[in-house]
């Protein structure tokens, strides 16, 4: 990886250190502390259709107290596969492209947000750092709403359990999770905020492991709505956000995969559209000692080789290898979050994404 | 109703007409061509409380295009019960509270963002009029997310149709919903943006019969945690932000009730503790072409009656009366949103809920 600080010509690792040091993001600039210009908060949903329901009973609802009851004909029609975008435009946005944000896995755009401890989260950094920003729902999660089963979706949801989030998102190991907060053991050195992880829970979303299809659809709908841009993902959205810049590679100025968890095969499919595109790969601490991560990361390894080979940007922040360490999966919470942001809007910087 | 413009010191109707003609909102005071300046955007979690689960047989799912299967076990703790609040903090407000909106039944916080036809809602309407704002989504909706059931939750969710919203939010009368949008026929006259109805249909959000109580305790630690503060609430909403005010009166300055769908009976509660909260009830057009609207209304309407009787402010904003008409249920989405909304604004006003 090649780092360069907007503040510093100079090269990788001195520059990262500068930043470190505070060069790109000084005291005075801390998110909580900057305010910022906007012009519409808004949002919309995009993509979907019409799906109708025939042939189910009729039930009486009680729907608030005091009111009268009615009786309900589940049977009709209904919009499904839409996803949801809520947009902060700034009036005079410094980057040159708005910054998509597109949330993992049994979660919704909330990752974005406030983190569960309370301080801001990477929404509100990079607005301060001058992007218009689009935080999702992907289909099925939060706002974008889901669908009955097994009649519109095929199967079941999955609703995380709090001891799978506190492994799978490497903040202890394996059977170090207690349903008594004061008994979780997290790893040594965490950067996550232990005390607010059931504050964290709160925002996990159920979800169903059959709609990656409409998923995709409807990504690729934002991206024909919203783009040229540059998008930010996470986790389980990296293979979306690949999907969507194979699908329309001019629209994508830039990727910045936040532990994606998920590749296209190089050996399957043609990436050479990409190479236009630069990507950022940003990895937190533990992985080696998680065995879902030794094998979630396998497949995107693979595509930043062949995707380097192609000649394209294919850049990798290994956080433990550049000092930085104790990160979790969900690095954007972590206490050293705008420290991490901080670093990527460098990379952005470097990459000619900012006026 | 009493009402003064900011603009105005005149009586009622002569400073409604004022208002209608721009007084308080001109032309360059539109929604979409005013800026202001924000400190953070941000959000959290509030209320909920751990659930566990147990006996519950497992499953094997892949979750991502390309990730290794993972064995899933359904039991353990989750949380439940919480809800989730977006506020966009301005630096320099000119309201003297934060204004909470709540939404109706089978939304979410969505209903106060940008229209389904583009145009912005009342969250952009009253950012440009000084307010720091909190949008939420009450327990099970949106962002707040939902639970299992009927291991958590103990009945089943509803699913609205469009041909219920279609009538019961008074855009068409009975039978005038058509699967195919060219054929359905909407009230002469509406200000819904009868187009742009079936993307309304997309913000729909299964709800259940059975969380009533769970959401009312997420709502008063709501107030708990950012009040004092102004309360606009939608339908179902109005029956929660009305018990909110009971169990914390002093914690909320006015609530402004849009077609609030229920409320309690003051021959059974003691509602002399709201006497000094300002309420606005605002109503739209033809409440007395629809058989559950004429059912629903009379609740409010005594609570009304009784308010009023308690010496407090009790006013009410029945927009046919006043030469407004064609308002759907959905009043902060029809066309004519930024009129009715500068008319709540010049009672907020009047109020003296500014600076």
């Amino acid at each position: 990886m090649q780092f360069l600080s907007r503040c510093s010509g100079r090269s990788s690792l001195l520059a990262l250190a500068l930043t470190l040091a505070g060069c790109a993001v000084s005291p005075t600039d801390s998110p909580a502390d900057r305010s910022y210009e906007v012009a519409e908060v808004g949002s919309f949903h995009v993509g979907g259709r019409q799906v109708t329901l025939a042939g189910l009973p009729s039930r009486e609802i009680v729907f608030t107290e005091g009111a009268a009851p009615r009786k309900v004909d589940p049977n009709g029609d209904f919009e499904t596969g839409q996803m949801y975008a809520q947009f902060v435009r700034l009036k005079n946005p410094r980057a040159r492209y708005p910054l998509l944000m597109w949330h993992g896995g049994g979660l919704a755009g909330t990752t974005w947000e406030t983190k569960p401890d309370g301080a801001p989260g990477w929404q509100q950094f990079f607005l301060t750092q001058g992007h218009t920003v689009y935080v999702t729902d992907a289909v099925e999660r939060g706002r974008a709403s889901w669908s009955r089963y097994p009649e519109v979706y095929k199967t079941e949801p999955f609703f995380r359990t709090k001891q799978e989030g506190w492994e799978l998102f490497r903040i202890g190991g394996a059977g170090s999770y207690d349903s008594d907060p004061a008994k979780r053991i997290a790893y040594p050195g965490t950067q996550f905020p232990v005390a607010a992880y059931d504050q964290f829970s709160k925002q996990g979303i159920p979800r169903w492991a059959t709609n990656d299809a409409a998923t995709q659809t409807a990504y690729d709908a934002l991206v024909q709505k919203v783009c040229p841009c540059v998008i930010v993902v996470h986790s389980q959205g990296g293979n979306f956000a690949i999907n969507a810049a194979l699908h329309a590679p001019d629209k994508i100025k830039a990727i910045i995969a936040v532990e994606g968890s998920g590749a296209p095969d190089p050996d399957k499919v043609d990436i050479s559209a990409l190479k236009n595109i630069p990507f950022l790969f940003v990895w937190g601490d533990f992985i080696d000692q998680n065995t879902s991560w030794k094998q979630y990361i396998v497949a995107p390894n693979k595509f930043q080789k062949a995707l380097r080979a192609q000649g394209g940007v294919a850049d990798r922040l290994d956080l433990p290898q550049h000092g930085i360490k104790g990160n979790s999966h969900m690095l954007m919470m972590d206490r050293n979050s705008d420290q991490v942001a901080a670093l990527v809007q460098a990379w952005m910087d470097k990459n000619g994404l900012m006026k």
